[in-house]
């Protein structure tokens, strides 16, 4: 006999619009357990196929949002900002922007994920420096957030409840891949976070959710008018990631990255995209007037004064981090030499050299099959329960566009898993293809949309 | 994670062919509730965006009617025929043609439903024959075809559990309406019923389930397609349900008004319907090799020399019934008055008759709403579990197209509900258009397809 959910689920095949009050029905009801699965997997479906309003999906995300609770961020001065990535492998920006803007004065509140699969979280590279504690309470967050300046923590199980709910259905109702499902979903999250201007990095190419640039720009689209109709101030930024980003693939690899260029230095592209977003984000914010030219330099500056690699080691300490195997004796202005930093942490680490069967350029890389392979070393997880190794990575010696050598080295893998390195090495090589001509270089920055 | 049902939701989003393999384990593994119902629906929910090949269907529905129990006929001589309406309001063909089929030696196995909602069923019109029993156990089916030469049952519950359901599930979650799954459902339960030639007869207009004409024909060439490639004969009749068939909306007053076809008279259009049937189905049958001519004749001859009308009380000897309500003293030719009919098995009935405000031609009927009133007047059922009272019921004194007065008599409504009346009447007169104009003639046959 048809009910209210049965009428709704009408509506959307037809593609009729569904009311706020609707909405925010559905969302309550399905998340106090009122409406059995089978039918929001069949509103999930249609929606799948007829797609939602702007003002649809303000609703589903603010309702999403609402499900829980909200973080308090008004007893913090000022504009507080967020980022969100939309994942990949190798992307340890955040680690970089948040110091960067919390040195100009810029506070940053951001509530991070968990690696899975293919994609780094950076929750785990956090608790890769010995010590450090990524699950904070409200409290602490607070503290945090104050005394740094900027604060990266675990996403609480109470953010957002209906969207775990949603999204744990879609996951096994082949209804993940929808556009306004994925940007009512993240932005639900971002808006129960309580920051005021978001940026979001969306991820294209062959290690991101969204291959296509059309499709990373939908979504970023998507997302923006969600957050406007919601009230906040929100650009994006559409980057590639058709290679990992700069060389590390791994945890405490990936911090060393960011200490790398925390300290004026890093992999180019990485360093490039590090200090747009910086840049963009503090244009966005209400601490800077000047001109972009302007805020190139200011970033550039805490950059190479050490400020923001000072408040990133200010924020460790005040998660209970010590990052003194990340350098040299007490010298904290340069970090030490990776393999160094890694075997601190795990001395019995393996290390591998991967070549090349061929000489050539590397022409494309399949990204997800990279992080598939750190995966396998150790330093990400299949499923939720696995366990990571945080001194298990790759680092890259050569990136798409560069020349090499049959037996030269492209790559070391560090791992304590002998046993996966065959196949690993194998998958490795395979996901890249060396040619004879040299490609074209793509920008790390594809599109930015404010 | 991705699991074999979540690959085949994903292949049916985009329109992928699933094989015979995919589908017979998926009927089979959900009947054995290995597949949790949230995939299903989803399922079904992208079946209804985007269709299902002729293939498809096929194994579909021989793997729905492979779910349970399929009927063995082989110990009945020659073809049988089975015979589908798609369900509408006044539809008491059965009770005619299967007897006329009889007496002309083609045998024909009928499981048939119970009234829901607007719609009436066979089987509640055949008990409300005093003493009258449609629950058969297989043996009893068996013993009245081969004594009687057809047979009318209700369908058992091992009649094709997994379309039961996927029914069950399609009902909660706004997928019925999507014609190859109303196809593979309908055609699920002939296979299993074991006929070798099977005659659709599928409605449309006001009060059927397709009301477009397009939609009824898109059905009936679905349900010969997938027939056909099960390797059965299949017809389907389109015809018209823009007001009730014939005279009669009631269980008894069905039964009385089948007798009055069968004992050779009739309303007009449900009397040129039953004759056209036969005359298909005889067509059909391996009992019949002259022209359709010839075959209208054989139908009209078993009609008027009283030889159908014996089979159809034989049938209801043999099923426990006691006709002798339906008749005046002893003769067995003729039905009696209908009212007294009625009132032999319900003495207080009342009686009301309806009258329009207004003098002018009736041009349209809303024929669902027509099936509700009777249901109001205890003629069907709201739920499942509501229970009939065979003596309630409406006759017609007027059809589209006739010219009525102000204040003269359209329709007479029998009840033991007083207190439905009011309301009864209003919803009954505003179910009908009187206008200055007399309407084209619509056929009651509208197409034919063989």
């Amino acid at each position: 006999m048809p009910n209210r959910m049965y009428d709704l689920i009408e509506k959307k095949k037809h593609k009729v619009s569904l009311t706020e009050d609707e909405i925010s029905w559905m969302v309550r009801s399905y998340t106090q357990g009122e409406i059995p699965d089978y039918q929001m997997s069949a509103f999930l479906m249609a929606v799948w196929f007829q797609g939602m309003t702007d003002e649809e999906l303000t609703w589903l995300t603010l309702s999403m949002a609402d499900s829980g609770d909200r973080l308090d961020l008004s007893g913090i001065d000022g504009v507080k900002m967020d980022k969100h990535s939309t994942g990949g492998v190798g992307d340890k920006t955040t680690l970089v922007v948040t110091p960067v803007l919390a040195a100009l004065g810029v506070p940053t509140a951001k509530m991070s994920g968990r690696g899975l699969g293919f994609t780094g979280g950076t929750v785990d590279k956090i608790e890769s420096v010995p010590g450090a504690r990524s699950e904070l309470s409200e409290e602490e967050f607070i503290r945090v957030l104050r005394a740094v300046g900027f604060v990266d923590v675990a996403q609480t199980r109470e953010i957002a409840p209906a969207d775990k709910l949603l999204y744990a259905l879609r996951d096994v109702t082949a209804t993940v891949d929808s556009i306004p499902l994925i940007a009512s979903s993240i932005m639900s999250k971002k808006l129960a976070a309580g920051a005021d201007r978001i940026a979001l990095d969306v991820k294209c190419g062959s290690g991101a959710f969204m291959p296509e640039q059309s499709s990373a720009e939908a979504l970023a689209d998507q997302m923006i008018r969600i957050g406007t109709m919601a009230g906040k101030r929100v650009i994006a930024l559409i980057t590639d990631m058709d290679q990992p980003l700069g060389c590390a693939v791994g945890n405490l690899l990936e911090v060393w990255e960011a200490i790398e260029v925390l300290s004026g230095g890093g992999e180019e592209r990485l360093r490039e995209l590090c200090i747009r977003l910086s840049v963009e984000m503090l244009l966005l914010s209400d601490r800077f007037s000047g001109t972009e030219e302007e805020a190139e330099a200011a970033v550039e500056q805490v950059l190479s004064s050490g400020q923001a690699l000072e408040r990133f080691l200010h924020f460790l300490r005040e998660v209970g981090g010590d990052p003194s195997c990340l350098f040299e004796g007490t010298d904290r202005t340069k970090p030490a030499d990776p393999e160094q930093v890694l075997r601190s942490i795990s001395p019995g680490l393996i290390r591998e050299e991967i070549c090349m069967e061929k000489s050539g350029y590397l022409t494309s890389c399949d990204t997800k099959e990279v992080g598939m392979v750190s995966v396998m070393l150790g330093a990400g997880r299949k499923n939720k329960e696995d366990v990571i190794d945080p001194a298990a990575g790759i680092l890259l010696k050569k990136k798409l566009g560069d020349h090499v050598e049959k037996g030269e080295t492209v790559a070391v893998f560090y791992t304590n898993l002998p046993e996966v390195l065959p196949d690993a090495k194998t998958r490795f090589c395979n996901a890249y293809t060396v040619e004879d001509s040299k490609p074209e270089e793509t920008p790390v920055i594809r599109r930015i949309l404010r």
